[in-house]
C-alpha cells in the first residue's frame, strides 16, 4: 500500500482514569505538512511505545510536560528525512525524535534538549536497523547503561536483581551486568520473557512474580549471597519485597515505576527506613535525559557488544499507527517481550 | 560521697513494649571484678545515652547482637583505668568503650572493633571534658561527620536540613554544614532546642515539629531553594513530608529512626518512589560502625573546629547509674538537648 498523502496522528482525546483504554486516544488526519525555512519534514517507519509516555497523559505530572486534550502524543519517532531546507540534512537521511505519534513531523532539526524541543539527532543504519535506535540504541539503551553502570556500578560475582527483566531497558541491564561477570536474576511476568532472557540473553535465573507463590523465597533460593543491585524498572510491591533480601551496601537505581503509574490513588506500604538502613543501602532516582549529553557515550558502547554478539535484543511490533493505542496499553500490561514498536504500514 | 566498693549495674529486667519504661531495666549490685593477666579495669565517670540501644532491647534486630533478659544493658562508658596488667595503659589513663551500663568494667584492651567486644580506646583529657568522648568527639560526633561530610557532599550555598537537630548528632551536623557554607534549618520538638540551635550554634532557622500546624508551609518557607541534603535522625512521617519538598539531586543521609524504634508495628506509608525519582534524590543508609576504622580521621578535624571555637556543644546530665533508665527514656522522648549523659556519683 502507498503510503497516503496526509498525517496522521494519535491525539489524546481524554485523560485516561488508571490504565489507559483504547478511547481515550483518538485518530485524526491532516495534510502533511510542509518544511519552512531551515526545516525538514520526517516521514516515520517506527513509532515507539515507552512508559514514560503514561505520566504524560495526567494532568499534573512530576516532570516533563503535560498534555493538552488534543495534543499529539508526545513519542519518540525513527524516519527517513523526505524533504530538506536544513543544511546539515538530506533526503533520504534518518533520524530519532521525540516527534510525536504521527506518521509526519517537522522539525528545526536542533539539537534534541531533553523531550522539550522537537529536536532530533541523526542515525546510521550501517550500525544496525533503523528501529534500534527506539530500542537498544536509543532512550533505552542509554538508560540501562547509565542507570546499571553508572549509579549502581556492580562488581564482578555480585548479584544484579533486574525488574521489568523482558522489556527494552531490563533485557539490556541484565546482558550488562552479565559483561561486568555478574549473577543475574530477572524478575518479569510470564514465563516466556523469562525463557528468552534466560535462555537467549544469558540471566542465569529468573522469578515469574505473577505465578510466584512466595517472591521473597523465590528470592531467597535464587540470590543465596543476597541482592547487592537492584534495577528497578517496577516499584510497588515486588520493589518492597527485594529490600527484605538486600546485601550489605545494596545499590537500587529507580528506573521505573510502571506497576504504580496507573494507580490512581499512590499505595500504602510499610516504611522501608530500617531496612535500608540496615543493609546500608543506596536508593537514587533515575530519569535519563539528564544523560542526554552523554548518550552518544552509550550508544558506542553497546554499539561495540552488539557487532560481539555480547548483547542481543528482540522488539515486538505492532503494525500500522491506529494499532499504537493498542500497542502501548499491552505494553503498560507487560504484553512485550524487548522493545515494543509500532511500524508503520508501508516499510 | 566515697564510690561505694561494688559494681552497680544496669540490666535488662524484660523487653519493653513500645516506648520503654523504668520497670523494662532493673539495677544490681555484684562484687567490682579484679582485672586479670593483660587486663585493665575501669571505673566509670560517665555512661552515655544513645537511640541505638534501644533496638537491642527488642528480641530480633537488624543489626547487632540482642541482649538477653539479665544482661548488663549495652551502652557506652567513658572512665579512668583504676588498675591495669595491661601493658599500654596506666592507672589515671582514660579510656571510651562499648563497656556497659555498670560502675566498673573489666577491659582486654582491645581495639574496639564495632560493639561487639569490649575494646576501648584512649581518650585525651587535655583536649576535651572526658565526657565529650561520649558525645562530639565520639560516635555521635564521627556519625556527624561522615553522614554529613563524605555521604552527603553538600556545598556552599546548599540548604541542608537536620532533624533531630537539638541532639548529640544532629547539632553537630548541622555546624559541620555550617562550616561547609550551608543554609541549614534544624527540625526539632521544642522551642528550647531551636533557641540554642539557631542561637548558639547559629543554624539559619528552625521548626518545632510539635508545634507546626503544617510541617510541609513551613519548610517550603524555610527552604525557598527546596532541599538538598536532609540528614535524617528521625525518619517517619516528618522524613516522608520532606520528601515534597526536595531539590534535585537532594541527598538523604539515613542515620537514626527515633520515631519509628518505639512502635510496636511497622507503619505505612504512602510511596515515594515517585518522588524519589522525580526529585533524582539519593538515600543512603549509615550504620557508624563501618567508619570505626576512620574515627581519629573525625575526631582530630572536630577537635580542631572545637580548639577554633567554630563549633560548640551542650549536654544534658542525669546524676548517678540508678537515673540511666529515665535518662535513656527521656532521650527517647526528646528531652535532651545535646548529648544525654549519666555521670556517677563521685566525680
Amino acid at each position: 500500500m502507498a503510503f497516503p498523502n496526509r498525517n496522521r496522528k494519535v491525539v489524546l482525546a481524554r485523560r485516561p482514569n488508571g490504565m489507559p483504554v483504547e478511547d481515550d486516544f483518538r485518530l485524526v488526519d491532516d495534510p502533511v505538512p510542509e518544511a519552512g525555512p531551515g526545516e525538514l519534514l520526517v516521514r516515520a517507519h517506527y513509532l515507539s511505545a515507552d512508559p514514560f509516555q503514561r505520566m504524560r497523559l495526567d494532568a499534573g505530572s512530576g516532570y516533563g510536560k503535560t498534555l493538552d486534550i488534543g495534543d499529539v502524543v508526545k513519542g519518540r519517532m525513527v524516519g527517513e528525512v523526505v524533504q530538506s531546507n536544513h543544511p546539515k540534512y538530506e533526503t533520504g537521511d534518518f533520524v530519532e525524535g521525540m516527534l510525536g505519534w504521527q506518521t509526519y513531523a517537522v522539525s528545526d532539526g536542533s539539537i534534541e534538549r531533553a523531550e522539550y524541543a522537537p529536536g532530533i539527532t541523526k542515525v546510521d543504519a550501517d550500525i544496525a536497523p533503523v528501529s534500534a535506535y527506539l530500542g537498544i540504541l536509543g532512550f533505552p539503551g542509554v538508560t540501562a547503561y547509565f542507570a546499571l553502570l553508572e549509579v549502581c556500578d556492580p562488581q564482578p560475582g555480585e548479584t544484579v536483581v533486574v525488574t521489568g527483566a523482558g522489556g527494552a531497558v531490563g533485557s539490556l541491564a541484565g546482558q550488562l551486568a552479565k559483561i561486568r561477570g555478574c549473577r543475574v536474576i530477572g524478575i518479569a511476568g510470564s514465563d516466556e520473557k523469562l525463557d528468552h532472557v534466560t535462555g537467549e540473553l544469558g540471566f542465569d535465573g529468573g522469578i515469574n512474580y505473577r505465578s510466584s507463590p512466595d517472591l521473597l523465597a523465590d528470592l531467597r533460593r535464587l540470590c543465596p549471597d543476597r541482592v547487592n543491585v537492584h534495577f528497578d524498572n517496577v516499584g510497588g510491591d515486588i520493589a518492597h519485597t527485594i529490600l527484605h533480601h538486600l546485601a550489605r551496601d545494596a545499590r537500587i537505581v529507580l528506573v521505573g515505576n510502571i506497576s504504580q503509574n496507573n494507580l490512581p490513588e499512590t499505595p500504602f506500604r510499610p516504611d522501608v527506613t530500617g531496612l535500608l538502613m540496615t543493609a546500608r543501602a543506596m536508593t537514587k532516582g533515575f530519569i535519563v535525559y539528564d544523560y542526554e549529553d552523554r548518550a552518544d557515550e552509550a550508544r558506542k558502547a553497546i554499539a561495540g557488544w552488539l557487532a560481539e554478539g555480547k548483547i542481543r535484543y528482540r522488539e515486538t511490533i505492532a503494525d500500522g499507527i491506529d494499532q499504537a493505542p493498542a500497542a502501548f496499553i499491552s505494553m503498560l500490561q507487560g504484553g512485550n517481550i524487548g522493545k515494543q514498536l509500532i511500524r508503520l504500514d508501508d516499510i
